[in-house]
């Protein structure tokens, strides 16, 4: 995945951001915290995780389905928006 | 969404069959059936409306990204195909 | 599951919104309609599915987890509020 | 949530190989791999948490619903595998 320094700059901010939640599950179980907040905290992972894939998604639909150098304009940016709300609705 | 006839009659077949799988959880609530019964039946259809849903999305992502008259060849086949194992993971 | 007339009853109600709600995609498809409102119809099959799930999971558990007549007070209220929630979340 | 030591240890297992998954998406990224292998390992991570909350959902139902020293005898076995199954049906 060629990424435009910024984009894997986003991503990666993203990434470690799930990092830092995965360790807070590992201190909340070593400190013999709630079920509850232990459930809350791996939700919260999920969530995560589940927007990170739909930001590769994205980017994958966007930049790899055509090859925008030989085919500029090819790309349906309608369907393209419809198909990425699914996506997203469904990685929620 | 102009379907070509076969895609059609595919699509509408899974549909009825969710139909009947939703009067079945009907008949099942009203014959007083066990929890047990009821949660099953339910996540059957949640089953085959993932499953639909993801028939749905390739149809969309094979047929309307990329206007084919227009650019033939423009869409990438190997990056299709890991979009729809990604969508397909995730409608199961 | 022996439900109260009025469980009973809300339960019904819903599994009927949903039969509707699957009837208008297989009308959707039938008339030729946009991809877009056929996803959006089918998503709207899940969402009111999963919110079904929700509500049987939550009777089940709050009626059958433990015989009350037998056991009262022994279901842990807190407890039961946070795996509901829990449940919930992931039924979205 | 005062685990036994080893259900802690498990537990936490899980969670260190969860924080091992993130880490290789980090890696994945910063080595411009391609966005088929970082959607993989996202959904490797996605499926390493759903595994961790059913377990700790488990948990929680068998430890917290019912305070066992209390009402010995009250968690209804049956009703409890019925509904971590449905449990386990939607965090797959």
């Amino acid at each position: 995945m060629t990424h435009t320094i910024r984009e894997k700059r986003k991503l990666l901010a993203r990434v470690r951001r799930i990092r830092g939640q995965v360790e807070a599950i590992e201190r909340a179980l070593e400190s013999e915290s709630g079920c509850e907040r232990v459930m809350q905290l791996i939700a919260a992972v999920r969530g995560a995780t589940a927007g990170l894939m739909a930001e590769v998604v994205e980017e994958h639909v966007r930049t790899h389905l055509v090859d925008v150098a030989k085919h500029p304009g090819a790309l349906n940016g309608e369907a393209t928006d419809q198909l990425l709300d699914v996506v997203r609705t469904y990685l929620k």
